[in-house]
This record gives structure tokens, sequence and C-alpha cells, in this order.
């Protein structure tokens, strides 16, 4: 339904892009950001800005979030100055956010109760995705809102998938996310392992990411690495939250997951540094310090 | 050079088909097995079965090794019924199974003290690749010794990479089974969180193998354990033994791999049981026997 007029609140390194998709789709597209600074981009495109979450919600019906954690998507919805304080028309709310699944479900529930719907709906595919519209969406929530927020969905992303009930979303995120991050890990160890033993990584790599050892981790990280690229293309502390998220679900469920917790360990040791802030990729950098005698 | 004679020993599941894609090549491959019966099938392809060790040296001067251990590597090279103590024209040997480096920069050097050349030249793609022709082969050893071996490694595999030195073929081997072994293990605990959490197996590995997350062990082991199917294309109990011979060359090395350290550890607790005789993918069942109260 093109011309429809949407909110989106975020405008991070994935929501603006995600934003900017949907102007090219058509949608009148009014956006919020805490920092102001960051909207100025997206007004050029076309985009309405508003001043106050309260005066973005009195424009749309529909709200579209992309924020950092559970707390941000809970001041946005239900905080003193948050949209259904607000006495809002909003009816239908899609939160891109990476959250903790039993937030999710909890927001879902509380919506519910007052007639706003809600989609969990996690992406991945990080920068180059969010721009491209090549992102991969993980929705959880009805089967109904779900086809309805397809519109949005087709320009946001490539692979998008219905998972389940409201919270589904977010737990296909966690599976996602313990996977990349011991990928990550295997890659690291391999890496080192050949570093130290005196192999050339670029013959090594070319042996070890064509045949049973390969991955998107090491196809994709590996050459940064051997190129000393340890720029972020997904944050090493975003990579740390991710998996407490995981984690702390695994946890409620009595569930033993002593790999993921391990690399959780040593994302947290990484994550004590200035590292924080490089690619989640760079975690090869915790283990050179071991290596050293500091 | 077709038609040259050659001697291969060593036909378990992997040996026997290389043997056989040498017949096909042209050579004239002389067999020898220590379970006789194994060289059956390929004397009805045209091998000639020796019926010793020293008999079939005697008839090749190039002899191919792909068995199970360092061990059963000396005994055969150097052991008191081997090749050298039998007097034989045996000039070069490439030894396709997975010894330690340290094993293999052993033979390599007395070797080369008597005149044989060696080249360590472990494979990997599994059963299949070696039926299909299709291995990967990392081979160390001397450039002019490599060259020659190409007319034998043309007709094993698709991608053969020169590693360097004698040892470095072993070397290469350790990194790619590090990263399988790990690659596993975050397949094997995502794929159990989604279970616990109550996901659809299907639709999440639809969603998680087509992104950042994805994997060779993703795309080919998880739809296996998905389906049960837990037999072996590679074994449970050669990961493990594949993994001490990577950690202990590690710890030789005063090299710390807190994660691969660990996922040895899971192995070795699944490998008490029958479950070692199941494919590596069957880590979950370790997982599964956590999971229940027993």
């Amino acid at each position: 339904m093109r011309g429809q007029k949407i909110g989106f609140i975020g405008l991070g390194i994935m929501g603006a892009s995600m934003a900017s998709n949907l102007l090219k789709g058509g949608f009148e597209v009014h956006v919020y950001n805490r920092s102001p600074l960051k909207a100025n981009s997206l007004a050029e495109q076309g985009a309405k800005v508003a001043l106050s979450i309260a005066s973005l919600a009195d424009e749309v019906d529909r709200l579209l979030l992309c924020v950092t954690d559970d707390h941000a998507v809970e001041e946005i919805i239900f905080g003193p100055e948050g949209v259904i304080e607000s006495g809002c028309e909003i009816r239908s709310i899609i939160d891109f956010s990476t959250i903790s699944p039993s937030s999710a479900r909890e927001f879902g529930s509380r919506l519910e109760e007052i007639g706003v719907s809600y989609l969990d709906a996690p992406v991945s595919g990080g920068d180059v995705g969010a721009r491209e519209g090549t992102l991969t969406i993980m929705a959880g929530g009805s089967e109904i809102d779900f086809e309805q927020a397809k519109d949005v969905f087709t320009w946001l992303g490539r692979k998008i998938v219905h998972t389940g009930p409201v919270g589904s979303g977010q737990l296909t995120k966690c599976v996602n996310q313990l996977v990349v991050a011991i990928n990550v890990a295997a890659m690291t160890e391999g890496l080192l392992f050949a570093q130290e033993s005196g192999l050339d990584l670029v013959k090594t790599l070319d042996v070890v990411s064509s045949g049973a050892a390969g991955s998107w981790a090491l196809t994709n990280y590996a050459p940064r690495i051997v190129a000393h690229d340890m720029r972020p293309g997904f944050y090493a502390k975003d990579m740390l939250k991710d998996l407490r998220i995981a984690l702390a679900e695994a946890d409620a469920e009595d569930l033993p997951a002593p790999v993921s917790s391990l690399v959780k360990e040593l994302y947290t040791a990484m994550c004590r540094s200035e590292d924080a802030n490089l690619g989640n990729h760079a975690l090869i950098s915790l283990y050179r310090k071991m290596l050293r005698e500091e």
C-alpha cells in the first residue's frame, strides 16, 4: 500500500538506511531521532522530521523502530513521553531492534491489551544489507500482522521469514548470533594456528575456505584480518550484547551452551578495551594480546 | 606419466576410492591392506594384490599411503616388515594419512637421509570427495616432489595446494579440522537453542544458513540432524583424533586455543560411548544426554 504514512524512530547505521529505502518505496516517512542531527540527511531525501515522539505519533498510524536495546524500545512505546501516553492513533508497531525475546513477548502482550499490533522483526545483513535493501528479516507475530507488514518488508529485505508468534523473531536472531560468534571464534583459532605455525595465510585460507571448514565468517572476515582491517561491519560490542541476550535466554531455559558461553567470555574480555569499537572479527586482537608477554 | 607402477597401502573408505581412481587414471596399481578382504573389489577393478608390504615394495618405485595414524605410517615405512627393511627400490612416498606434523617432519627427514622423497599430503572432502576424485589435497614437501606427484594428485583431487615444506600439509589439515570442529559445535548449540525454544527448525535453518551465520556445517550437517540421520560421513572418533593432533601441536607451540580445547573435551565425552562411531555432526547427541535427567 504505497503512499501510506509511516513513522520511523532510530536513525542509526541500520535505521537511516532502512528509512531511506522506504522513501524510495514511495512511503511518506516521518522520522524522529534522539540526536536530531541524524535526521538531516533523511530530510534532504524527503522525510518529514518530527521534533518529539508525540508529534511523530500524531501524524502516522504505523510505527517502525530500530533502536539500541530493550530499555530504548520500552521508553519509546510505554515511557512518559512515549507513543502510548501521547494518546495517538498508532495501531501497528514493527520493531526491528534486537532485544531479548522475553521483552518482545512482554511488549507484544501489553500492546495487544490496548489493541495495538506488534511484530518483533530483528534483521541481519549489517550496514550493507540495510543500504541495499537485502536484509534478512525474522518476524514474530500473528499471521495477519505479518502479511500487513510485507509492503514495508519488501523494501528492506530479501529473505523475509515469518518465524512464529511474537518473540520468535528475537529467538531466531539469538540462534543466528550464537552461530556467528562461534564461527568467528573458529576462524580466529584457525588463523592463529596457521600464523603461529608459519603457514602461508593466503594459501591456508584458500584451502580451508573451500571445504568442510568453510563459513561466511571465513570467506568474509578472514581476508580482512589478513589485511589488518579491523573496521566494524558489525561492532564487537554489539556481538557481546547479542550474546548476552541469547545466553540469558538459554539460562532461563536451563539450556547448557558451553561453547557459546566461552565465546561470550572472550568477547567480554575483548570489550573491556577500546577494541569494543572494532568489528566483531577483531576477536583475534584478544588472542594476540594473550600471546604477548605484557 | 600414465602407466607408471604405483603401490597403495591402506584400503579404508578413503584409500579404496583413491586407489580405484588411480586405476581409472591408467596407473598400474599394486595394493596391500592389513585385512586382505578389502583388496577384493580393487582386484576386480584390475589392481594387483600384494600379500605383504615387502612383496608390494618389490614391484613399484612409488608408494602411496592412506592409513589410520602415526604408528601405522611408521610401521609401514620403517617397521621390521616395512618398506625400508625390505631393501626395495621405492624412491618416493606420498602419505595421504592424517598424522601429527612432527611425525611427518621426522619421517620426512629420516627418508631424506636415505634418498627417499616424502610428501605429507592429507586430504579433506570425505568419502564423497574420495569417490568422485574431488578431494582437497594439502601437500607439504619440496617443490620438485610436489610437481612430480601431480600426475597422481590430478586423479584424486580438485583443489591441490603445495602448502610448504614437509609437515605443512599436516599443519594445514590441523587448521581445517579445528575450524570444522568448532563450526559443528556452533551448529549444534544453535540448533539446540532453536529446538528448546520451540522454533520451527526448518524455518530457522533457512534463515540462519543464508546469512552471516552460514557455514558448510550448517548447510550439510544440520539437515541431517533434523532428519535424525547420524550416519558417519566423517567419524566422530576421527574428529577427536584430529583435534588431539592439532591441540598437541598448539600446546607444543605455547599457543592458547580455548574454544578448540573445549570442543575437543566435548568430543572426548561423546566418544566414551558408542556414539564415537556416529558422524562428527552427531555431537548434538552429547548435548541431548545432558538435557535429560539420567
